[in-house]
């Protein structure tokens, strides 16, 4: 059975060009772990490296990637304008294929404690891998950002990290853990209202009454309202149901959906998924579709 | 880019176990060939054998079948409810990932030659492999059986057959071609009236006005009315039209869809391309894909 583990590794460095290639080398350098791509921020001052590889692999290259970010990222200088606790500042292993959930968290805690032994760099672990309830959400686990923590990790034995010292070098900390795939989703409604939009969006996302797993917000995009959504777990708050809950909150207001766009990437499962909720197909299973068959008798 | 072709060939015998085994092992041994499943009907007298690999590979898989059928099974004295032409009746190539339909008439033509020249078996190309209209039918090509065959290829020139000699041995003649993965698919109503299943199954099917590559029949299934179908080409027509088309009739008589059941395997894209349609995915692409990018890259 083939085991897929996809890793988006963030570094805080979204400007100079050199540091971000070898940055994104010393990922692609390690054996059997293949670069899917790499966006660079400049306002941001951010670069995010998705690679994707076997469980081993993909745990050498994430070292290997913040080993060089720690060597070539100095905190103490860094500005930019998205929140960061270190030169890597999040690192989530996602299951893509023949992998679990647990099975990802493991490797968080596998890479968290050689960043802290071998780097001594702190480590917080996060999401599914976090150790405990307030350090779930990224956003808690970043508050106050590098520039806080470098006071605060000495003496609150709240932000005592997981792994590694009790104190920041120039290279920060870093946030580790496990997550679903994210889908970037948004759907496009038949008028110019962004109202409209912006009351659906209140409507289904999670902050304010909606989805568990549903972050929305209303816009107005080349004059159409749209409802712009990240699905944080479309295992289960799956993209039907975040659909088919836009169109009835939308006939509310006499309006339809006009199409929707995926930003980036779907995982597979999540449209089979969808595919096999609106056929009502009831006996659906993974292995009914004949390429996961083939290519289950043919490895 | 990986290649893949299925074929499901049909060998006309389904009770001597000992033949079956020496047919799907001649099959089975060929390199890079994989056997999905067989499955033998003894009153049809008819063993159903389907198998995947590359190009290359599946030629010369059927042909290893189709020689050893021909040894083994003598058409003189095979009796069996199921119609045939040959002691291996129907061999079809089916493109699953990195073929393209045309690649597969071309394994079909391959292949009748082959069969024509080396085992002196008159073939007959059918469906989308078919020479003329009047063979794209399987049912039309194989009229009358062997028994009939046997007189008119030699007399007339209707059935001079696209290889081989015009003159049947005991294996009889073979039918091979290219087609689509066929998807058998059920919907159950919610209602036990067999005639609302009977009355959307005529209003569906292509032989009575309906969509192009649907055959349906209403049926009365553990005290449930069923619409049973095949889609004999789900690129032409999606899975998707087919049940919302259902769904319609079905309100004509106050009923609704209860489920829908697969019968064996459906392609991946049937289900990926049902799911963007209903979730009005209008930039969907199979690149889109999180596995489909992955192994792309990675190959």
């Amino acid at each position: 059975m083939r085991q897929v583990v996809e890793c988006v590794a963030n570094f805080s460095e979204g400007q100079r060009v050199d540091v971000i290639d070898q940055i994104v080398n010393a990922i692609d350098d390690v054996w059997g772990v293949t670069v899917l791509g790499s966006e660079s921020d400049v306002d941001h001052n951010r670069t995010v490296v998705s690679f994707a590889g076997k469980p081993d692999g993909i745990v050498e290259a994430a070292f290997e990637g913040i080993r060089r970010a720690s060597e070539l990222i100095n905190l103490d200088v860094h500005r930019g304008q998205h929140p960061r606790l270190g030169a890597t500042d999040v690192v989530p292993f996602i299951p893509i294929e023949g992998v679990t959930m647990a099975d990802c968290v493991k490797l968080a805690r596998q890479l968290g404690q050689r960043v802290g032994e071998e780097l001594q760099i702190p480590v917080y672990l996060y999401e599914q891998a976090a150790t405990r309830t307030d350090r779930q959400n990224l956003a808690d686990v970043r508050r106050g950002e590098y520039e806080v923590l470098k006071q605060t990790i000495t003496t609150d034995p709240d932000r005592q990290p997981d792994f590694g010292p009790t104190q920041l070098g120039t290279a920060g900390a870093t946030i580790i853990g496990a997550r679903y795939a994210l889908i970037a989703f948004n759907v496009y409604l038949t008028t110019d209202n962004i109202d409209v939009a912006k009351k659906i969006a209140q409507a289904i996302r999670h902050s304010s009454g909606g989805l568990r797993y549903v972050k929305a917000l209303g816009l107005l995009v080349d004059g159409r309202a749209q409802v712009s959504m990240n699905l944080t777990n479309y295992k289960e708050t799956p993209i039907h149901r975040v659909v088919e809950m836009i169109r009835i909150e939308a006939q509310r207001y006499g309006v339809g959906i006009e199409s929707s766009e995926l930003i980036g990437l779907i995982p597979q499962d999540a449209l089979l998924d969808a595919a096999a909720w609106y056929l009502q197909m009831d006996n659906y299973q993974p292995d009914k579709v004949l390429e996961h068959r083939l290519q289950r008798l043919m490895s």
